[in-house]
């Protein structure tokens, strides 16, 4: 393991729990009935153990969209061409893209990186380009990287993380665009969960049944061919996995590393948290589950890593799109803890025993 | 029926669809693959037909908490003295409870009504008075108001909204407080569905086992001695309801016959939408579930009125919270309909066929 990557787990530390009992008793002195804010309630006292603070913040907020592309998609299983990877990565740039409006709307910044488009994008000072290579190898035929390919994806996206924690960052969200990568996440969540290719696989953005099938062959025979030892998340990642995902999986350690709280998205997202957790399974702790989306994978996936979605909206568009919508509850669960008055406060009679 | 009562059903009318085709149209041509925002998409369909716009607008947002006493409190069916209403109304003018967090987080103004809170509050330019009396009779003694009052609670929410439509208003959520209020709403919930008291009842701010036995058995009474007949919306209100509940299905009433939509939030706000599309079924199309209650109840209202809900937090609390989180989501669909860009606007290629 490389160095950054081994001190970046090294740093990962169990959640605070003296922070996290001055949440818990706050928010037992707040003015409603006890646990009556529910989920809301957890996760201020979730993030306070997170960020290490008995009052947490949540005010800079960071969506980062990684995007690469797959070999395998050569093989037909995207219901779109591969140069919709570039485009779209045109139209977040541009402020057209879903993932744009839902940031404008929760105040989130749009962090965009090239982890390795196919076609090669003009330079833009809103795009950061840590291009692996132009998208990966075609894993049916062989391992979609090298190892070497796979770990500099993870160290770029834990130095694309900690280069947001330093311009100041409270939360995180992860994001992905990349056509053929509900493939790889699919393959990488057999891998690791031990499922078979069929529970885990989805329609993607919009397969019929003949062409669901065909995917669920080819992430077969990619399996059957590479062998990836689940033990090994960067064998995995490497054999069977994408630039975007391990870069995922380094902006969730490095996160972690910094006390950050991170919100998952979907499927492909979710396929990064198995390799980060996979590579250090402490950073689960840092893990809040946004959404549940569509494809049959994310729920085995959230499952695995013992997450519970606050959202179920149906949604099925990555880019971080239900973490980013997620990421409000975030913020008003701190500022819930932060501002409610207390009974004392308030001078409001408390429950009668 | 009163004259401003009929005069505002006759004034709700269907969804436009017209405005929801183009809504639906434009959708399709977005830079995402169909479907793929889930429940997002939907929302912003219904919203347009709602408003009768196929590019609908949510920046002006209200959530109208009333507040009014329950007789029936008297007898222990709470967990909370009945003095907590009066102080959680101060509480909300003071802006420290949960409703008021979550407002500031969503940009909505909060709006507080009592509608007959037992104690006098003292005149504040930020509370509404419509006190219809000081708390209702106890329901498990007698009606809990005459049929005159349950008439005037509707309008006085008619009212209320109107005046806030006047003001500017896209989208309204409804709230909450009244010890004693879960009862009343279990009540006017099994009256409508035909549940029993047993399935519908709930342990509101935290029962225990026996105290929520006594609460069913209160509700039973209840309703074997004034024996509401459930075609008649003003009855059930009068015999087992309450103030505030009139009053939030008035704002129902007033919101639908302008084409605004309602997010309902909780128990209480759906035994309010019960009665509301008792007066006019028509009043349904123009709500919006925000979430789900823990109150067991809710579930059954939903299911009744066919609505399924945007988020289920586990939470409580009532006093619009779960509405006024949703909010955000109803606008963050209409910026999606408005902001993203088209396939062609982004040059990105569409699926292939």
């Amino acid at each position: 393991m490389s160095d950054i990557l081994s001190k970046t787990i090294a740093n990962i530390r169990p959640l605070d729990v003296k922070s996290m009992a001055a949440a818990k008793a706050r928010q037992d002195t707040l003015t409603k009935p006890t646990g009556s804010l529910g989920r809301l309630e957890e996760l201020s006292i979730r993030i306070a153990g997170m960020q290490g603070k008995s009052l947490p913040q949540i005010k800079q907020k960071a969506v980062i969209v990684m995007a690469a592309d797959h070999g395998v998609a050569a093989r037909g299983t995207s219901a779109y061409p591969q140069e919709v990877t570039a485009e779209m990565v045109l139209n977040f740039l541009h402020g057209g893209a879903g993932i744009n409006v839902i940031s404008r709307q929760v105040g989130a910044r749009v962090v965009i990186v090239d982890m390795g488009v196919a076609k090669k994008l003009e330079s833009n000072p809103e795009l950061i380009s840590r291009r692996i290579a132009a998208g990966t190898q075609d894993m049916s035929k062989g391992p979609a990287m090298t190892v070497a390919q796979a770990t500099r994806s993870v160290e770029a996206g834990i130095e694309i993380v900690v280069t947001e924690i330093k311009k100041g960052l409270d939360i995180v969200a992860t994001g992905d665009m990349g056509i053929g990568n509900t493939t790889a996440s699919a393959a990488i969540c057999a891998v690791v969960t031990g499922k078979t290719a069929a529970e885990v696989t989805g329609r993607g953005t919009g397969l019929d049944d003949q062409q669901l099938q065909q995917k669920i062959m080819i992430i077969d025979e990619a399996i059957t061919l590479n062998k990836p030892d689940s033990s090994k998340p960067l064998e995995v990642l490497a054999k069977v996995g994408g630039f975007e995902i391990g870069g995922l999986a380094g902006v969730m350690l490095g996160a972690a590393s910094h006390r950050v709280p991170i919100i998952i998205d979907g499927f492909i997202s979710g396929a990064a948290a198995l390799i980060a957790a996979g590579l250090c399974p402490q950073c689960k702790d840092y893990m809040i589950a946004g959404h549940c989306s569509v494809e049959p994978g994310h729920k085995i996936i959230l499952q695995h890593l013992d997450l519970k979605p606050l959202l179920d909206l149906e949604m099925r568009l990555g880019e971080g799109t239900g973490a980013t919508l997620a990421m409000s509850f975030a913020e008003t669960s701190a500022r819930i803890l932060a501002e409610m008055a207390t009974f004392a406060e308030a001078g409001v009679a408390e429950k009668e025993e």
